[in-house]
């Protein structure tokens, strides 16, 4: 293609820098910002200007918050005493659609990987460290991937929180609920094995 | 999902406006606002606004520019005497894509569509009109996508362009290359066996 206009292909490349979004798809958005009047392109924008300017983070969980602490930690309803560690913001937001949880969380802000240089002191561990001591947490669930590195972050954390007497979970890994065996991987397939559970003939 | 905040959730419905973006999607980029340097979401949406303000468009032809003129209109390179008449840009870019046009383009800007409202006054035709007249075109090939409205849009033109003794073409229809007769629609495949071509053993 000849290149027409460097605002264009500007725009173009600005797009194509986001995640999930390719040249055909950027190229798309640009052509709808053209044809759409000037002060739909301009709200849009300062929406996002506004969202990075803007956005606090809950002092207390380190997730998104509006104000100083996050709806969630503000709540009355959530139970205070059970806490579930997760890596980012999107996890909570998946735990959250879940509607199963109803404690309050703490974001690390990431996971313990010497491959890319985060350790211990990379994360929100200090803040983490202060609400087992002050916060009357009774129970810890850590809600992290069961990757290597998850599993060098569970293992980090478990060393400092099981001392303090906290019980600590993990939440259960295994085969997918509606997912066929042949299709699992073999590791979860044999550690789904491993951890059996009992079968509760009442429940089911 | 809690609505944890407000800033997040417009910036959420702000992306869910665009074409092509779903809510997962939406989510997800603004999650990527959030993790990188505030700086990097600025620059993006500097492009955005950038964009939409200062894009011109070509005073011959409607397609995107950074000058008056665009390169195609400007080019030596290209026969300005073949035209070839298209819907949007989108279209521009299509052809340009393809490498197989060498001539000069002229952008409706959309095409007649009684339902939604659009008539040919709604359309750059004046602007054709004069470039018929006055810039020395030979031929014209109406790039048109063939549903009712392009057929309709077609027609029309064809009835301003034929009488000035200009050869008016529009671009072939049939089965795509490499497609299959049997997941090919019927209207098509009926259409491309009336509008057989003369097969030419020399060229195949």
């Amino acid at each position: 293609m000849a290149n027409k206009s460097k605002l264009f292909d500007d725009a173009v490349a600005s797009l194509t820098s986001l995640p999930g979004i390719g040249k055909r798809s950027a190229t798309r958005l640009v052509l709808h910002f053209l044809s759409r009047p000037q002060e739909e392109a301009i709200d849009f924008v300062q929406t996002i200007e506004n969202l990075v300017k803007n956005i606090k983070y809950c002092k207390k969980c380190h997730s998104i918050a509006d104000d100083e602490i996050c709806p969630v930690c503000a709540s009355a309803k959530r139970d205070q005493s059970f806490l579930c560690i997760v890596e980012s913001v999107r996890d909570v937001m998946a735990i959250e659609e879940t509607g199963q949880f109803r404690g309050v969380y703490h974001v690390l802000g990431g996971i313990i990987s010497p491959i890319e240089g985060i350790g211990p002191e990379d994360l929100n561990i200090e803040t983490l460290k202060s609400r087992l001591q002050e916060d009357g947490i009774k129970e810890v669930l850590m809600a992290i991937s069961p990757t290597i590195e998850g599993e060098t972050t569970i293992y980090y954390l478990s060393q400092i929180i099981a001392p303090l007497g906290i019980s600590v979970s993990t939440i259960s890994r295994g085969v997918s609920f509606g997912g066929e065996l042949e299709y699992t991987d073999e590791v979860t397939l044999g550690r789904s094995i491993l951890a059996r559970l009992p079968y509760n003939i009442d429940k089911e």
